[in-house]
């Protein structure tokens, strides 16, 4: 069924690859390898992997954790050369992630809502990167798996928003770069909006998002009709 | 705790990657693609990730339904033109794999034990594909996971092998090419022998295999012994 803006009545956010840029990590790779863009791409597919095989094992650690775990076989896999400090500095190059360019225009001009960010991250790594990317005035609700134990695409998880917003799930936009997560919002029961920034196509799990953007700030003609027509801005 | 050979009761083997070389379905995409490497990558890459997102999505298909859904991600990724006709004999290379060059040697050799094989396969893709590549003589039990509706690497599904053959966990080696497999099954309490006939690094999952083999032959040595020392073969 055609979803229309106006039956939205709360906007949650994935964060990694939706708010802030992965692909920032690019700099502190660099220190390490010739090749950063590989090592970016390795850490954070073996980061989400590493996720998803967590959750039915049974063995959740938290995402620093996760992320160091990911890092440490990045750097073997590649046979790279990280001594300990910096290796700390690549870790913590996820608390400064870039934010995409239209990420805190799109948030301010959807503040009349509830906003939310809903997120693998650790509380502390959400808090701390968020603040960096200057999201913070924005004061979205942040949801972390952390207190779940529990990875997404876990029904759970996506749970979260309509049980603290007090929204229900069918009027409640989760927005994610992440097609998979995507995925598991809208089996959950979550209207979904899918930022396809790569135009890659959407992961066949018998789920389909209400829209496909290509980028951010996309939503506020979605959600509130184009500028024109609430008389400029 | 060093795992010595006699300890070991039955063996049990993972089909795709460890008997069975994913990689012979390069001939069958060499029919779609001029790349047939990076389509076969992409695929069992997806086909993989599907079923660790099925799981905790709650939304199990069998392994037949998720290889389909893995190939037309694929084949959209990659902009492929393939026809029914083509995206069916692409499937059916799952039944008619390649077993690798040591898979049958190996199985005859350890065949005085209780021998059996645990997939994320649907009974007849790997009933099919076992008697394609003349290992149905060695007569393993064939654990699929479809009974129980879930995939690796959840516990219950490593359970079956105990629980079926009758043996203590303990005492079960189960041998795998997939190193995420490998954790799951030594997480659960199996012994392990992981098959990293590549020469990366173990997955980072708070997990560690008994042992590290590159050739399935190493395990009649591993577990009977030298040949010498057994009077000759």
């Amino acid at each position: 069924m055609m979803l229309r803006g106006t039956e939205i009545k709360a906007v949650v956010f994935d964060a990694y690859g939706t708010l802030l840029d992965v692909g920032s990590l690019t700099a502190a790779c660099a220190a390490v390898t010739a090749d950063p863009s590989a090592c970016v791409t390795l850490w954070r597919a073996k980061q989400l992997e590493y996720t998803f095989l967590r959750s039915p094992m049974g063995r959740y650690v938290d995402f620093w954790r996760v992320t160091a775990d990911a890092l440490d076989y990045t750097v073997a896999h590649l046979r790279l050369a990280v001594a300990p400090a910096a290796r700390e500095r690549l870790l913590e190059a996820w608390l400064a992630l870039e934010p995409y360019p239209d990420a805190e225009a799109t948030l301010r001009r959807l503040a009349s809502r509830p906003l939310a960010v809903l997120s693998n991250g650790s509380p502390r790594m959400l808090e701390t990167a968020l603040e960096h990317a200057g999201l913070r005035p924005y004061r979205p609700h942040v949801f972390s798996v952390d207190p779940l134990g529990i990875y997404k695409p876990a029904p759970r998880v996506y749970e979260e928003a309509p049980r603290c917003l007090g929204v229900a799930p069918e009027r409640i936009l989760f927005v994610s770069g992440n097609s998979w997560d995507a995925a598991g919002a809208a089996s959950f029961g979550l209207r979904v909006a899918w930022l396809n920034r790569a135009g890659v196509p959407f992961d066949v799990l018998g789920q389909q998002p209400d829209w496909e953007i290509r980028l951010l700030r996309e939503l506020t003609d979605r959600l509130d009709g184009p500028r024109d027509a609430r008389g400029g801005a």
